[in-house]
């Protein structure tokens, strides 16, 4: 069987990430990317799926053989313009004729449309989805902060050899300036703790909050495929006892935020969880306090 | 399609396990899923793999459509008697007569072999043979410290509201004695750092190393099935990164102690990776120093 064209641009994204993360060059091939996924999902049935989350509605594409994961009809909005029309505000610098809700859609529809692609072509292959949701995040994050990422960090070893730490992606602002640490996954389930761990150990390694933990994920549902149902695998107790013990996450940001995690803005311990949009206007104003 | 035998008493297994981990009942259950799996093997084709893991051989059984996971040809021995010896040493609590090595074989070889049946029967099952190797590790654990495990513990909440906090095998052996926290595990690979999280976490809610962590970890192997080639995925910087800065851990305990880990015995940080049975003989002397 012949690689489809959309994973051969997958491919590419993959390429050209070895070199950048953000530039005219990713940008051809994200646009490639987002309007091949559109034209494989638009002639395709759209099936209402049972939504157990309140307030949501979620539907999934089928192709006949196979359906693809859940899919937020709120937030999904396959309009290729919209997209256009982000990316030049971006290049402009200027994305006050963009509202969070907005922006919080287009990039929603742009990441979920992929995985919804790689579900159909693709047999229970999670990796996929999960390293295009790294490199599309990376994308947004290089550009506003205006620096490429690093993917490990020296530790300091007193025996004289160096040891390089394989992490998350890790953005260097600068001497003296708040650093980020912002592990991208596609859902944590039961492995979230990660999350707090990875902080744990940079803030033992370079001081507490040196670096800012600030995790983006795209959603947490699980889809019943033989009764059609979705639901949202959430452990917000746990959380809460990670963000006590572990360490302190500075934010944690989704596309589609789930309902149960959205509650542990307004309690104690403070667990700041929100739409990844807002990342784009607080970002020069979160302090490691 | 009816349910197989084997997965039929491994769901008594589970369901034996909601009362308790060690006991007549227990052993009844585990010598029909030992016989059953020794009865599922013992015809088929045994294919030698191409080991990239020195001074270990590994091969795979083979019923015609599928291969099994990675079975080191060291270690696996099916005498179902010698099983019957261990059992009995157990029951007069008398190991004398049994070697270290002999145990170790005799636990790998039950587990591997129904880990090895359900990779035969069943697509791309992890479940079920990580959930079988929790009841299995628990039962000699059970036997060993001689109490019953728990899967939960409570946390401190000054608000005055319970929160009960799920975890790894506890086994608490009494007030003022040293606890064991004990994550049950077929591998680790990726996720490693969710030992020494739990560790972490432990070590906040109750106090530095009051509850040791002594995991139980089946093989670190993996199998490239075209081209029958068997490594072990090993992060040995990584781990020692963990133990300096995140937690503590008493001791790993594998049943197929990869080479990569059994060297960092050797270094500092102190870092104990040994094979299981080992266990048995030093638990009472482990002490959180």
């Amino acid at each position: 069987m012949t690689r489809p064209d959309i994973l051969k641009k997958y491919d590419d994204l993959k390429k050209q990430g070895k070199q950048n993360h953000y530039g005219p060059e990713n940008t051809r091939i994200l646009n490639e990317v987002y309007s091949e996924s559109l034209s494989i999902l638009d002639p395709l049935n759209k099936e209402e799926l049972v939504s157990k989350v309140e307030n949501k509605k979620y539907f999934a594409f089928n192709n006949g053989k196979k359906i693809s994961r859940a899919i937020n009809a709120g937030l999904y909005d396959p309009d290729y313009s919209k997209w256009e029309i982000l990316h030049a505000a971006m290049e402009k610098n200027d994305l006050s004729n963009l509202t969070k809700d907005e922006i919080n859609k287009i990039l929603y529809t742009i990441a979920i449309s992929f995985c919804a692609c790689v579900d159909l072509i693709k047999d229970r292959d999670q990796k996929t989805p999960g390293t295009f949701f790294e490199y599309f995040i990376a994308y947004f994050f290089t550009w506003r902060v205006d620096i490429e990422p690093e993917k490990s960090i020296q530790i300091l070893n007193v025996d004289g050899e160096d040891t390089k730490l394989s992490t998350d992606f890790i953005f260097n602002i600068g001497p003296k300036k708040r650093k980020f640490h912002m592990p991208i996954k596609t859902s944590t389930r039961e492995r979230s703790i990660m999350l707090w761990a990875h902080q744990r150990l940079l803030d033992g390694v370079y001081g507490i909050e040196r670096f800012m933990g600030t995790p983006v994920l795209l959603a947490e549902t699980k889809t019943n495929k033989s009764k059609k149902e979705v639901s949202e695998i959430c452990l917000p107790e746990q959380w809460r006892v990670y963000q006590l013990y572990i360490a302190k996450l500075k934010r944690i940001y989704y596309l589609d935020l789930p309902a149960a995690y959205e509650k542990l803005n307004w309690d104690f311990p403070p667990l700041v969880v929100k739409p990844f949009s807002d990342f784009f206007f607080e970002w020069s104003d979160l302090s490691p306090s």
